[in-house]
Formats: structure tokens, sequence, C-alpha cells
């Protein structure tokens, strides 16, 4: 058995009975579900955050930190490392995945580019959530030119 | 990083998202929510019950299925074993969790017992889930006795 897809398989379900709930959503609809999957990221990220050892973060640099969530959050949460990290040096990070674990279930037809958005939301919430307990306050965004891959920026605020 | 309680987190969240909704159902409410919660189990249970080999699983006895959900499926989603599996020999089976994960954030009072099934649902329907792609059909239900126990009856249909 693969404990590391329960993770994977429970989101997938998540995202479908989330988005079930309002198939053809309005104006605002989708964004209605899409910010309840990032908030119940952000809840995810903030618990996972608190239990990491105070002795790791203290002192360190805003740069470190990214870092740290490029490997060891990304290691737990997606048995890989981020591919790539860049910074402008002044609060704006890209992290780039140039397969992401929970749009490879999803085929890679331009097509369904647009489907891509809903299994985004709850990472972006978790980087944030996570960032926020380590003492960040964020913005997270993400997009994809070419799946699997995506791109998440983090924009630090009062940076 | 814990990845182990990715999932439980994410249960955790899930959980309080779906009963957000609606909380304080009226007749039939509370249901529709845990019935949601296990059918989300169910279908992570059967793509689980997909990613065994084959051949593990060829001409066993149902008995040897069941025990390979309490040491296996138990593992890889809980990181232990059930504590102990009784059968009536008649197709009835009680799976007893001393100490059940999704269970042990709850506060051990008397009072919180009426809280437990939606803490269990999605579990429930992950045991169904797991023994409907091993070719068994079954009836799945949870009661807690005392917090963080509880019990799982499986009742296998056309026994």
């Amino acid at each position: 058995m693969a404990d590391a897809v329960l993770f994977e398989f429970l989101h997938m379900e998540m995202v479908a009975e989330l988005c079930a709930h309002d198939p053809d959503p309005g104006p605002g609809g989708q964004n209605t579900n899409l910010s309840v999957l990032e908030s119940m990221g952000f809840r995810v990220g903030q618990a996972l955050g608190e239990r990491l050892p105070r002795e790791m973060l203290a002192f360190r640099e805003e740069l470190d930190v990214l870092k740290f969530l490029c490997k060891d959050l990304w290691l737990a949460a997606f048995q890989k490392q981020m591919d790539s990290l860049r910074t402008n040096h002044q609060g704006t990070y890209v992290l780039h995945d140039h397969s992401f674990p929970l749009l490879l279930p999803m085929a890679a037809g331009l097509q369904y580019l647009e489907e891509a958005p809903k299994f985004l939301a709850f990472t972006c919430g978790l980087l944030r959530g996570a960032l926020c307990t380590l003492g960040i306050e964020s913005v997270v965004t993400a997009s994809v030119a070419a799946l699997p891959g995506c791109k998440f920026q983090v924009v630090i605020r009062n940076a």
C-alpha cells in the first residue's frame, strides 16, 4: 500500500466534492470554491508549520524560509523537492515544480488548463499557511504553463 | 516535518468544512454530511484497493482480506495496526482500534461522544471501498464506547 497517495486521493475527492456542489457556477461561484480550498490549505499549512522545531527557524533569513519550504515542506507533502526557486530579492519568489503531483492525474492536453486552478488552490493556501506560522505574511498565487508543471508565486507583504 | 499528519490535518479540515455548511442541521441534515464523507472515503478506499498487487489477493479467504485491511491498510493510512479483529464466522467482523488516530485530537470527555460520528464516516467508507475493490460487498458502521477507541463493524453482504 502506498501511504503517500492517501493525501493525494483525499485531495482529489475534496476538490471533486466542493466543485460538485456548484458544477456550473455563476459569477464568483468558482471563486468561492477556490477560496474554500485555499483556506483549508491555509489552516493545514499553519498546523504543519506549528510542528516545526522552533530552533530550526530562529534568526533565519526570509530566503532560508523559502528554501525550507521548497525542500522540507514539499518533501513532506509530495515526496519530492521543488525544482527551482527564483527571487527578485525584493520580496517576490517564484517556485517552479516541473511535475506537480496534484496535477499528474490530469491529462496533459491544453484543453484541461482551465481545470488546473482548483487543483492548485489548496497548495497555495498550504504555502501561505506555513509562511504565516513562520511569521511571514504573503500572497500566494499559482499558474500553469504546461501541465503537469506549475509555478507558485509568493509575494511577501511589507517586504 | 511529519508527512503522516498531512492526511490527518486534511481530514480534519474536510470534516470541519462539510459540517460548517450546515451547523444546525434539520432532520437528515447531519446524515447528509456523514454520507458525503462516507462516499468520499469509499472512493479513496476503492482507489487504494486498485493499487494492490493482484496476485497478493488471489484466492484469499474473506478472513485473510480482513486481516490484510487491519494490517496493511491501517498501516498505510494511520501508521499503526488495528488492535483486534473478531468475527462470528458468519460474515460479521468487528475491528477494534483502541486509540484511533482521527479521534485523538478530540478531548476524551463523554460530552464529545456525539461529535465522534463525523470523524468516523470517512473511514467507514474507506474500509467499504477497499473491500469493494477486493470483490467483497459490505456494510460498515462505527461505534465509540470510550474515546479515542472505536469499533468498526463490517457485515459482509450475501455472506
